[in-house]
């Protein structure tokens, strides 16, 4: 029987030593913290789908470069722990970065191809980062399923290929995008956004919506499909637009001329705030 | 209970159909196949400490060099099999090639510093193939030990390192070197060997062997023990000094000078046919 209390653990031992305690299947929800509704989505579909659900909650330094966010990313421990009890989590793990990377750490885990494109272009580190994280949280939890927002297309498709390279006997669940009631995705970076960016930032969620809309009205055109969000984007102020990408879903090679199925995502500078989104273009969605 | 019967897996699926069949702990024995009294002592001590047994056969093509053998790699399945079900072997996994390394294969694990080093400056890519291999078949085995060779020191030391960077919950268990009467460390490449070149690699052992004895007798300068070895070895026809090392046992670096615990380790062709071997040298064994 489980104890209903949630647990806490900071050490890689004493989560070796709660880890035999919870019943299988085990679901796993890597995040990085300041959790919002779009963390709480995978949570709830993870206790949906397994009897243990463990959470853990780092801010990863590896994955941010050096002229990145990571000194400002936003934390607040106490409000993610009171969420994730709200939820029912089974187990948080909080690691310290000195933890996960001692003195002398020297391994990494490097997803070749699809790391390059698309964020790859603008974060060229980012992904050995992610990976090399995900790999160490994976084999310190063993979940039976670990879960990913769609928020992060580009994150889920690497995950998914370093699954398979790896052999990892675990199930990626990849979860829809959450949106406040405007449109926009949910995000931790949206904190950093003032009264006025955050109302340009709307223009992100609608330009995708229109380049959608346009899909399924028959739009086929990838160039067209990237120049009705990049207008949209490009009529608020505040907004300097990094790339726009219709891309294979699969492979992430950029697409032109004519196509079937497509992701379309985009990365944007609203003010200093760097924010992404995409959405899922396919012929026989309904 | 289990089914006395040793089984024998191909595929990824198969082999996660049957590991939940098999009792805790569990104990691996990743092997290239063309199996040694070297080899079997690794399965033996798994025996012995572990109540099922796995040993995986796969020569893994990326560990190699296009320079390098193999495609001349020495391979007898069935005797190997033979042998591993007379040491009570309850699983077998032999993977393909194909399966390991699918079209689009692109994930890679990789030990940076303790590769670069003794058979990292010879065979610069060997230990990626070997890191990310053993990563993958730790993946798909989960073992709660597995077994390695100190024939192969500087491998050892890098799967150690993988292991704690990665937080592999798995204990790695280095085994003595097993040598043949003479003293000719067991290898399956020794079978590459005409029988005056055989005669001639005695002299690695032996050269190691003298520097140890030195060693006890209270030679301490790096340089003496090293001369001792390559004196022995160059003494010997068909023998082609690749290196000789007087290294810090945990770090790998070269040691110059007064030393204190150390490794020395050789690589040396007889003929075409490259050797490794070594002794580690400790202030308090007995």
């Amino acid at each position: 029987m489980n104890n209903n209390k949630m647990k806490i653990v900071e050490t890689l031992q004493d989560l070796k030593i709660t880890l035999p305690g919870l019943n299988r299947p085990l679901g796993f929800v890597p995040t990085m913290g300041y959790l919002h509704e779009g963390h709480l989505s995978l949570v709830r579909r993870a206790k949906k789908e397994c009897t243990s659900v463990v959470v853990s909650i780092f801010t990863n330094p590896t994955q941010f470069a050096p002229d990145e966010d990571f000194e400002n990313y936003p934390r607040d421990i106490k409000r993610d722990l009171d969420m994730l009890n709200s939820e029912g989590t089974q187990l948080v793990w909080i690691p310290t970065a000195e933890s996960m990377y001692p003195e002398n750490y020297q391994t990494w885990v490097d997803v070749e191809q699809v790391t390059k494109l698309l964020e790859g272009r603008y974060r060229p580190d980012h992904f050995r980062g992610v990976t090399t994280v995900v790999s160490k949280l994976f084999n310190a939890v063993q979940p039976d399923k670990a879960y990913f927002g769609q928020k992060d297309a580009q994150q889920a498709i690497v995950i998914e290929q370093m699954v398979r390279d790896l052999n990892y006997q675990i199930d990626i669940v990849v979860c829809p995008i959450i949106r406040e009631s405007d449109g926009l995705a949910m995000s931790s970076r949206n904190t950093f956004l003032s009264n006025p960016e955050r109302q340009a930032a709307v223009s992100l969620s609608q330009g995708l919506l229109m380049a959608e809309t346009a899909y399924q009205k028959g739009e086929r055109m990838a160039d067209n499909l990237r120049q009705i969000v990049s207008d949209r984007i490009q009529a608020e102020p505040f907004t300097d637009l990094q790339y726009i990408s219709c891309a294979d879903p699969s492979s992430l090679q950029e697409l032109s001329g004519k196509v079937d199925d497509c992701l379309i995502s985009l990365a944007v500078y609203v003010g200093n705030t760097r924010l992404i989104d995409n959405v899922i273009c396919r012929e026989n969605s309904s």
